[in-house]
């Protein structure tokens, strides 16, 4: 049997005026600021009113470290979304946006696949409603700010050498990761190095997607720390006086967006923020809006669960006084056959023994998760080729857990076939289970905060870090930075930092190369290994193949 | 008598929701396609369908050379679209949508002033419908993709030093200019110089205004010419691969945006090119679609009519088979004073010596734009502080050069003000009187069309350009580039190259400093003095007091 593309599903979906959509939220059309027939944004007057009702209950997905065979989180999100609606319950999910820059690159879409997607699966994928574009706007009038201050004089008495605002742009584009500024002689200013990242790498994307209004939003972009004095002292965001002009250009994109799935249920995509520098997930206020909405909200977490998760719950949870009711944990036979070592051409052969030997990966995902104080499900993302065999054993080893595993067929039937994780998982929401903390407290001291991470999440023996780390460390400290969670960036495909190492390794090590404080977003970035801010453009970029058609539909975006 | 501000008047607007708008010209709320409640833009589908109707008439809005005093010509537009709406007749206008850049930097609002303004008019200063974001991104996607080509092996062997296309942002910032890029090693690329323009000076701005269809922008597109092998031979867009994915990026840029006058009259805001290195007038699609819903459609031009009016007639005209009907000339008393010797600081005492001194540059203008075989009408567009003295000055001057001027008080009155402006010029747009003709035939050498400017519109003595210059556009005739039109590159503020020589200057040369093939746009750009492409914030730029007042208002653009 052929099975259609997921763009062709997508043209083919029947969409509802998005103003119907938003009515069966509860809101009003004058609430409801249109962008084209099948997107919206929801006014700030409506967020603030629904704050008085009841909220509903969070339920996080999130999966085992990812292998090239993919394991469909966004899909498991929206599919577990649209069978809570079919089995009668009042639900809606929250994801995150999509960035052009894997667009152009070689990474599809951002919108679920199969039958469960969230439409329009071309517009999300491209300019969508311009968030991303004033988060980009907002980031460089700083930048250019901060080189204008220097120019007319640095009254600042900014250090050149240490200013660490860089700029940023919505693409793969490796030419502007280095460059040197301000060439060309007096009137273009002092030469200096430079570079871009990624407009998700931005910390201005954190923060909007940290803030809890727009009041908030511009009190984190006046903390930003841009450059350093040459007593190293900070020099501020506030200092550039950008806070005002910035919190303006991103007034309309605080503001959460309204699309629907191919089921017409609807769906909140807002915010995108790296989930390795930054903390990985959609808005705060788009996820606390939808629960005041409706009685379920799904949402999810970048990369795998000992990176996504331990930030959503260490993170966005702490800061934004959430508790998730229940965490699916999504696994996929083929993901699992990886783990036990199959290569990626022989994914198609049974081979339950593989499966088995790649569960231990899945099994710590469930340990770390618990400890967290909330049940958790296996939602065993269905591909055509697995057999009952694999799918069995994975069934038995998570009982073996003391967890349940359910195989959902969602990308394959929309909610017809996730409709048993639907029960299920709402059946465990509605028990209220939960007891929800995180695992380390504001008060415990930055390292130790990293150290818990690195042992109970990694499973990690120890964390190295040189004395200039751990100085660093304590002079924040000892700056009244000292309560901030820690955002971990490391490779998401091991929970070591050795992308190779598969399944559930222990007794490796913990190096830190670097420490940064995002002062604006409200976390201190710890970085293990290299981490890619600004990646660059295949040697066939998918760009060369996205046109339109002849009927002016665009082709290329998968 | 105090007056208010622009914004307090803008946020004071009795705006209409756009579909009522929409309506009124016909288009149903299917072919709308809304940007929140008061920005939409026009389907496709409808432009094609409209195709069908009879042409409207086109009234082109220019002004005398620019001065610091303010001539209001976009108010003027605004003014008369409202007037001729008041006396009955079925008017709308089409204007260019502002950039980012100066509206952070120092200069205000480009949506007209006092009771002529276009409404929204803080999003019209801010991201509007996100066309310039997506005219930025593709171009800043071919820029990525060239230096991906190089990284990857530069199988179409592009001269390195010979990359001709720059990287864009919409932003004032000095500190882009000049830059080298790929700096960091072998993952970072081929160290380059290069550098950054603001995005209204990107070819991709020029070809989006002047493309007829997205068939055509894709074409134009693909013909841009990125760089040039060691043997001089060029690469082009198309080699790339880039052209269909830009095409994508730019598929709902394309489509005029809707928005309305204070006295909720349609006026389509669509494009923005610089009116130095291209043909600054808003986009063929908006103007050739406004020509068939209304009977009227009032326009502009950017800068003075040398400039402005100049490309508009040989340029726009020419490419999109328009022809003008009328040409209402703008002139101010301050202007004219200034023109005539007066400083900034006495323009509030009457002088109407100085006002009859500055009216050559007037009478230039006119005699200019009749040779253009178009009916001309001068609009003194009323400052409070004009003596009726002084505009009898004017009136007289304009009556001896066989012309007429008018007193127009839109921006104290709105339409109230402007009814006898709009009857006049209703009358002669109505009477058929224009015989319009581009000054240089397409098949005219094209050193010789830039003598024909020079010597008919600058008054010039001579043209100054070295045997390379010559050469060059000899190479480009043999090309088969030789049919394609020029675009003037000098200063507005005068008729020679000269910024201080004001009035009407005989006996200059106009020197050739370079000349650029824009072969997307499809012209030639002839630079005459210093043309800034990237322009730099001010000591202290306006971004310092934009912020959210508390009632989350935008307060400081103005």
């Amino acid at each position: 049997m052929a099975y259609k593309t997921d763009i062709e599903i997508a043209r083919e979906a029947n969409k509802k005026p998005i103003q119907e959509i938003g009515k069966k939220l509860g809101i009003s059309e004058k609430d409801l600021v249109p962008y084209g027939h099948d997107k919206a944004k929801i006014s700030a007057e409506f967020i603030e009113q629904s704050k008085k009702n009841k909220s509903g209950k969070l339920i996080l997905v999130t999966a085992i470290n990812p292998t090239p065979a993919g394991e469909g989180k966004t899909t498991t999100t929206v599919g577990l979304g649209d069978g809570l609606n079919r089995i009668g319950k009042n639900a809606m999910i929250c994801i995150r946006e999509a960035s052009l820059g894997p667009c152009f690159g070689m990474k599809g879409g951002a919108a679920g696949g199969g039958m469960a997607q969230v439409v329009p699966m071309e517009d999300m994928n491209l300019h969508f409603t311009g968030d991303f574009h004033a988060i980009t706007s907002a980031h460089n009038l700083l930048s250019a700010m901060i080189d204008n201050h220097i120019y007319w004089g640095n009254e600042l008495e900014i250090d050149q050498r240490r200013v660490t605002w860089k700029r940023v742009m919505d693409m793969n584009d490796r030419a502007l990761r280095d460059i040197v500024t301000s060439l060309g002689g007096v009137p273009n200013g002092f030469p200096r190095q430079a570079g871009f990242d990624i407009t998700v790498a931005s910390e201005v994307m954190a923060i909007l997607c940290l803030a809890l209004d727009l009041q908030d939003l511009e009190k984190r972009l006046g903390d930003i720390i841009v450059a350093y004095r040459r007593d190293r002292t900070p020099v501020y965001c506030r200092d550039i006086k950008a806070d005002g002009a910035m919190t303006v250009l991103l007034k309309d994109a605080m503001q959460p967006n309204l699309v629907q799935t191919l089921e017409n249920n609807a769906a909140f995509v807002h915010g995108g923020p790296f989930a390795n520098i930054a903390h990985g997930c959609n808005s705060v206020v788009a996820t606390k809006t939808a629960l005041k909405l409706t009685d379920y909200v799904v949402t999810e977490a970048g990369f795998g669960a000992d990176l996504g998760a331990e930030k959503f719950m260490n993170i966005k949870c702490r800061k934004a006084d959430l508790a998730p009711s229940v965490v699916v944990l999504v696994a996929t036979v083929r993901a699992m056959k990886m783990n036990g070592g199959v290569a990626k051409a022989d994914l198609g052969t049974e081979n339950v023994a593989a499966v088995r030997d790649g569960c231990p990966n899945l099994g710590r995902h469930i340990e770390n998760l618990k400890s967290f104080g909330v049940p958790v499900v296996v939602a065993i993302n269905h591909f055509v080729t697995d057999t009952d065999a694999e799918v069995d054993a994975i069934k038995e080893f998570v009982a073996a857990q003391g967890s349940e595993a359910i195989l959902s067929k969602h990308w394959e039937f929309g909610s017809e076939g996730s409709a048993d994780l639907a029960t299920r998982v709402a059946e465990i929401a509605d028990a209220d289970m939960a007891n929800f903390a995180p695992i380390y407290p504001d008060d415990m001291r930055l390292m130790e905060k990293i150290e818990t991470i690195a042992k109970r999440i990694y499973r990690a023996d120890e964390v190295l870090a040189d004395k200039k780390i751990r100085s660093q460390l304590k002079d924040w400290e000892e700056q009244g930075y000292g309560d901030l969670p820690v955002c971990m960036a490391k490779t998401q495909y091991s929970f070591s930092t050795d992308p190779n190492l598969r399944g559930a390794p222990t007794g490796h090590s913990l190096p830190i190369r670097e420490v940064r404080l995002s002062a604006g977003a409200g976390f201190i970035v710890v970085v293990c290994g290299e981490i890619m801010t600004m990646p660059g453009l295949p040697r066939v970029p998918s760009s060369e193949a996205i046109c339109l058609n002849a009927d002016n539909q665009i082709d290329g975006l998968f």
